[in-house]
């Protein structure tokens, strides 16, 4: 690469969610960080090295699993035999109604009804059901592309009072005054992403994502995601396939499943299993993987990581 | 009921895949197919007896799981505590190209090449792109909301020489001539539709889905439906309740996932096992629904069908 600094690839637009995660994990890191518009793109820049790190949507606490994501960890035709995930980020989704500068100087309180239009993404509107309907009723809703697209509509526009429903980092990126915060309906809607680096690019190994001194080790997780296949004729192949993770002590934390494409109703099945950072425990996820080679058609490890959700719930 | 016949609600509109799912699971039966635009709404017809049956999309064999299902099939908040699954449908997904009767009466062998504008839903293009780059590169492309109206849009068409692209039963709907059959790039594109009754409608009880004769029993296989959530926080649960299903002899073939919206990052599972049709095998489910109460928080039998994978694959 051309220069010192990491590169670190996010889902674009500029100031979206994923945007916000990077430059959140990245923040004590001299890092340029570089908007992607696929995530197929992203898992190939890491790949071909033309960056150090992509920070990808994995799950929301409400919507479930990002399917863009499963598909390309499912590498059905070997295409990112070098990324491993390294990392997580969980970051809350929390939606503001942003202004145009000046527009209202004394913010909400001051606030004169005079809003005509509203833009954000469509499902922000659901999100923020309880404010629209309060305080909003009646008023134009324009769709847009994504909630930092609304920003900078409502960034650029002069000859209407509109209103965007995006993000604070939004409002930052373009400058925009935030009128009302935090107008979710739900507090706890949250998307977690995984950090994702090339094995062959060394500089990237040293990083450590976590959130508190490695001193205090109470509670400290790691989490490995290991993605296989298994015959689906061959009866009880699942099972034992799941059992394997029991046997060496990690506990199965989640699973998900995406068509194999290979036959119909074949899967790819995803498994993060959580365990205690110890040598005993690494010796555990080798000896998973073993038997998991010897138990299913391909299985492959995906990385292991420290768990942010626990940090979290201990801090 | 008002009368005699018996009503299977369906996902809209006229002539959808889910149209041809449902017209071909009852074909043997004076049914009545009813259109409906939500999952929900198919859901509560069944659940509030307005419905005898609903045919539902459950999973595609290259999109894999329909979100949409799995999360009524959640039933957070038990609004369908009558409704079971009782049996399935797999349908191949075949796209036709269609144009208005009488346009080139000599079928594919005499086209001139006159089409200037195609319709379909989005999906559709990405599964036929052979066909549509070999033969139809550059012609105008219009985006619609699904197949079956792609068909009525080129059916209502009289300016312009228009193709849709859906299915033969689209044609067969709007009276539309087949220009080619088949133009999928992918043959084995496969969705199965669960076939949900009402267990307090009695006369639901009697249909049996299946292609073949009971007589011949080779091969036949029950497939059975359970959802469960078990406690995030408790190490070893998720394994403990899969390890039920391997402790009684039934085989795992399916495990999906749904965010449980309770608490985040807890989730609902929904595993489907398999199993010869036997006394025995009845009673093991009854025993796994037993020790599933036990070790998890809450678990759901939504019933035993016929598998028809089992049975297509045989015959």
């Amino acid at each position: 690469m051309s220069n010192n600094r990491l590169k670190v690839v996010f889902l674009g637009p500029l100031a979206s969610f994923s945007h916000q995660a990077a430059a959140e994990s990245f923040k004590n890191t001299d890092a340029e960080l570089i908007p992607h518009v696929s995530f197929a793109d992203a898992f190939s820049a890491v790949q071909d090295q033309t960056a150090d790190f992509a920070v990808i949507p994995f799950e929301n606490s409400t919507n479930g699993s990002v399917v863009q994501t499963l598909d390309l960890l499912a590498d059905r035709t070997s295409l990112y035999t070098d990324v491993k995930v390294c990392g997580e980020y969980y970051l809350t989704v929390h939606h503001c109604l942003l202004v145009r500068k000046g527009t209202y100087p004394s913010g909400w309180s001051g606030y004169d009804g005079s809003i005509t239009k509203l833009y954000t993404h469509p499902q922000a509107w659901g999100q923020c059901e309880n404010v629209l309907s309060t305080h909003f009723k009646g008023i134009e809703r324009q769709d847009v592309s994504s909630t930092s697209k609304a920003a900078e509509i409502v960034a650029k526009e002069t000859g209407e009072k509109a209103g965007a429903i995006a993000s604070k980092f939004a409002a930052e990126h373009h400058g925009l005054d935030i009128l009302m915060e935090n107008i979710e309906d739900r507090a706890d809607n949250t998307t977690r992403f995984l950090i994702l680096r090339n094995t062959r690019v060394e500089r990237t190994g040293s990083l450590a994502f976590e959130k508190r001194s490695p001193m205090d080790s109470t509670g400290i997780t790691n989490k490995t995601l290991i993605s296989f296949a298994v015959d689906h004729a061959s009866p009880g192949a699942l099972a034992n396939a799941l059992l394997i993770f029991k046997a060496h002590g990690l506990n199965l934390t989640s699973i998900n499943t995406r068509p194999s494409l290979k036959r119909a109703w074949q899967y790819v099945f995803f498994v993060e299993c959580g365990q205690a950072p110890s040598k005993e425990n690494k010796e555990a996820v080798l000896q998973v993987l073993d038997d998991l080679r010897r138990a299913t058609e391909s299985c492959r490890d995906w990385g292991t990581w420290k768990d942010q959700l626990c940090v979290r719930a201990a801090s």
